[in-house]
């Protein structure tokens, strides 16, 4: 039947599609994937497309944004679009979603895990806890959105997940390091005593896979560190409970002192 | 090799659960699942225990918060905890993962999805303009928390997603309709103009299963209708972006004149 069905491939490889979802990919006649909003370190095409016993179409972010393809195979045939993560983070799929109910297209979804979901978990802090996320994004110009809501978080007493940019097409992907320096850089302007080297902060790298690094320490000292490839994430903590405490000490490796200042 | 694996199931039913997550599952030699942080209506465990080929032991909030046994199984097998969503969004799995490190067991994570990311994209709001999230419990005794949530996110123009209570043990789910009177009931006592008949919300019922139901509306109006069974939820949106109006009025059923109030 003519449709598009929206599927989530969770955080790091071709394993992390749902059981659901693979089912939808098998049973579908056209399979495209984007890979620009996300990266998935660990994904083998070769292997997916093995495990869904067809052909896998990547498209670029052009292709997505424009949407005329898709769409006009999804009003023939029964279309399934895999993207990295869970869908609808981005908002461009929310806009093709859009498209395509407009045109009569049944859509469908299926979930699949997510950063937002698996980062704060990752890091033993309580997702109740934290206030509105924001994406590090690199300086052309620079931003001052990140600032502003780590600003307004901290003073809530609320943690915050930092996205870091990525340019899938271009191959750069923001590091931790250049992540914290950026948010020192606009202290460095700004001046309004939001951030420093001694801010405790928490980095996740390669969330998912067996190379999954959770490091929790002094800005300065996350700043000198080398977590390895993308993708990184990043968490400022603000109020911690003793249980939160515990676990960036127990699962982070943070020092019991810099946690302390937290509690 | 002895250690704990937790995995998530995602969000309906047993094909929520990744790839990865099935893998290891299969390859286990004990498989405990606990059913009380959450409800999967779609679960069925006959067809969950022919999927992983071995007999899975139910376990309750009595043995998870306790421990013992778990974590004594795990210091000589290999362990898998199934988990409804995904994994250590309820606090009681981090402190069981905090207490495997100290017995020195290897714990391992399987993420899935999670309502926390699927309720936002379902109802097509952009995942960084939610503030802080909070549950709304049953009156006993009644609890001002997420109220207060509420106005310090509407103050920012952010959405706030509201889970709302369940106990699975008692069968007690609360309705989307429950939640919204009990806001409506706070704001009767604390009279500080968060929230009114007139407010737009969305109810979600049962995301990532068949049934799923999205509408979006005045609180006045949804109270007056029938979800169906658990899980709902509910998000009060803050300052909307054109595209998330339209999504909400397109996806979610909600009047063009209500929606544009919040634009």
């Amino acid at each position: 039947m003519p449709s598009l069905t929206l599927i989530g491939m969770g955080l790091h490889d071709e394993k992390g599609i749902s059981i659901l979802g693979l089912e939808k990919a098998r049973s579908a006649e056209v399979i495209f994937m984007e890979r620009y909003t996300n990266v998935m370190p660990g994904l083998d095409l070769g292997s997916l497309e093995k495990m869904v016993g067809k052909p896998i179409r990547v498209i670029g972010r052009r292709e997505v944004e424009d949407g005329t393809e898709i769409l006009r195979e999804a009003q023939l045939r029964d279309v399934v679009l895999l993207v990295a993560g869970d869908p609808f983070i981005a908002t461009t799929h929310v806009d093709l979603r859009l498209r395509a109910i407009k045109k009569g297209i049944q859509v469908g979804v299926v979930n699949a895990s997510s950063i937002i979901s698996a980062a704060p978990g990752a890091a033993g802090l309580q997702n109740y806890k934290f206030g509105r996320s924001a994406t590090i994004t690199f300086p052309e110009p620079l931003s001052l959105v990140p600032y502003e809501v780590l600003r307004t978080n901290l003073s809530l007493g609320l943690h915050t997940l930092f996205f870091l940019d990525l340019r899938v097409e271009e191959e750069r992907f923001m590091s931790a390091g250049e992540g914290i320096r950026m948010l020192l850089e606009i202290e460095a302007h700004e001046r309004r005593g939001v951030v420093s080297e001694e801010t405790l902060m928490v980095v996740l790298a390669r969330l998912g896979s067996t190379s999954q690094v959770v490091r929790a320490g002094r800005a300065g000292a996350l700043l000198e560190m080398d977590f390895g490839g993308a993708p990184h994430s990043l968490i400022v903590p603000g109020k911690l409970h003793f249980m939160e405490a515990e676990a960036l000490v127990t699962l982070a490796g943070a020092e019991e002192e810099i946690v302390r200042r937290n509690l």
